[in-house]
């Protein structure tokens, strides 16, 4: 049911203050920025094999992310795992009794389709599936 | 430097009770358990993809998962990326006075050399590098 894990997503005030450590430190190829309105981030993907690092920063005070990082600072805000048919992942979950923060896809980063599972369902962990636009390589 | 995400840390109350949703609901294979003392953890390893899920859960009140559960809760732990050579990337890190908690390799789950990289280095991510015991599959 689930491929790979796609991302780990990282809550950090500003992106180019996170940047130099992972891509001049550890090394990562930084190969997309994006903001996502919707969800209230702007993002940076570093690759690190066939995952990735994916840096979160909030646009407002409001969203997500900010709250996030008034509650507990920065640092480990999801993981996410790669599905090759996000609607049948998100079936077979809403049949186990999974809750579900999201029970049909939305646009993720980089084209993708996402969803997200509720922490109180996966033992505290934001969990993501993600739908990629294409195969990764 | 880093070949891959080898896994997610993910500190639980019981391994037992956390199983479940791993292996059944989202159909993770259970590949590996293992108590290591060293660290006071009761650890479980499910495969996704290349990478895994390591399920951690304290064996003692003292133990730095058991500080973990009791200051945030359960949730994710830490992350880890695979490399090839661990004493290289060590000598890498520290020439670029990243701040590390293991300044040698030790011993790890399932045969794996690990170390950690300090949070205050990595944007609030405990992080870890790990060498596997063998090539991975």
């Amino acid at each position: 049911m689930l491929s790979a894990l796609d991302h780990v997503g990282v809550a950090v005030e500003e992106i180019d203050a996170a940047l130099p450590f992972y891509r001049d430190v550890l090394g990562l190829e930084l190969v997309h920025r994006e903001t996502v309105a919707a969800q209230g981030v702007h993002a940076a993907l570093l690759d690190v094999g066939g995952g990735h690092v994916e840096l979160l920063a909030p646009i407002e005070a409001d969203s997500g992310i900010a709250r996030f990082l008034a509650r507990q600072g920065a640092g480990l805000h999801h993981v996410a795992y790669r599905v090759e048919d996000i609607e049948a992942v998100l079936r077979a979950l809403a049949a186990a009794g999974v809750r579900l923060i999201d029970d049909r896809p939305r646009p993720g980063i980089r084209g993708s389709r996402v969803a997200f599972v509720h922490p109180s369902a996966t033992g505290g962990v934001l969990s993501e599936i993600v739908q990629p636009a294409e195969p990764s390589n």
